[in-house]
């Protein structure tokens, strides 16, 4: 897609690619959060991972996701890290062409992730109404 | 695995599951960080990402928290969303079975990602120096 810089980089080839499947490419992120931070991302402009259809891509984007993090293990560059996805504005998403990032983590890295309880503990209970809620196909979108 | 949480919930199902599939279950987590945080795991005892060998359970997995992912946002419980999956005590990783967080995102949500650039902008000769040394194979593990 224009104006998609990684459309750009599947494109052009301006990163520094460590790997590449049929479907997938998998980079260094320029802005590295860790030393050894990658991005992973499928060929094709997909903005969300919920529209992420195509069972063959979805195999390869996971196979190359899963073959980066252990080349990053194997070469002892780290052995800890984080993958992260985000989708939509709400969830700062940057660039709406689905990329997983890899971040190795170290000891006293400035990694900080916050995932606090925002009601404490849910009772089952209460959670299965919300799995029936949105299983409930009244409630999908038309 | 005995004294595995997730192990025991695939078990015992004491969980509110929304999915689940031959290899996988997507289910709430009962300390959500948001309203519809979800955890999606293999039903296989693996601990951390990059030992997920078998190509059968990688695509099980992953079309599995990709539906996951559609349900949410189709059911309009949430637009956007995280997703979360960390690997070992640095990430810290808190239950020792692969397990990935889809967190809901909404507007003044209290979940909070730091992922800043620890030394600013790094050239593609560095990266790409990087990646040879990753792909070395004398550097590797013995």
């Amino acid at each position: 897609m224009a104006d998609c810089i990684f459309c750009e980089i599947v494109h052009n080839r301006e990163a520094a690619i460590l790997m590449e499947t049929e479907y997938s490419l998998a980079f260094f992120d320029i802005y590295p959060a860790t030393l050894g931070h990658l991005l992973v991302i499928p060929k094709n402009h997909i903005p969300y991972l919920h529209l992420l259809g195509s069972e063959e891509i979805q195999a390869d984007l996971f196979r190359t996701l899963i073959k980066a993090c252990n080349m990053l293990v194997n070469s002892n560059l780290c052995s800890d890290y984080e993958v992260i996805q985000s989708n939509g504005p709400y969830a700062d998403q940057d660039v709406e062409h689905i990329h997983f990032h890899i971040i190795p983590r170290y000891s006293n890295d400035h990694v900080h992730i916050e995932l606090e309880p925002y009601k404490g503990m849910v009772s089952t209970q209460e959670l299965n109404e919300l799995a029936n809620l949105i299983n409930d196909p009244n409630h999908k979108k038309t």
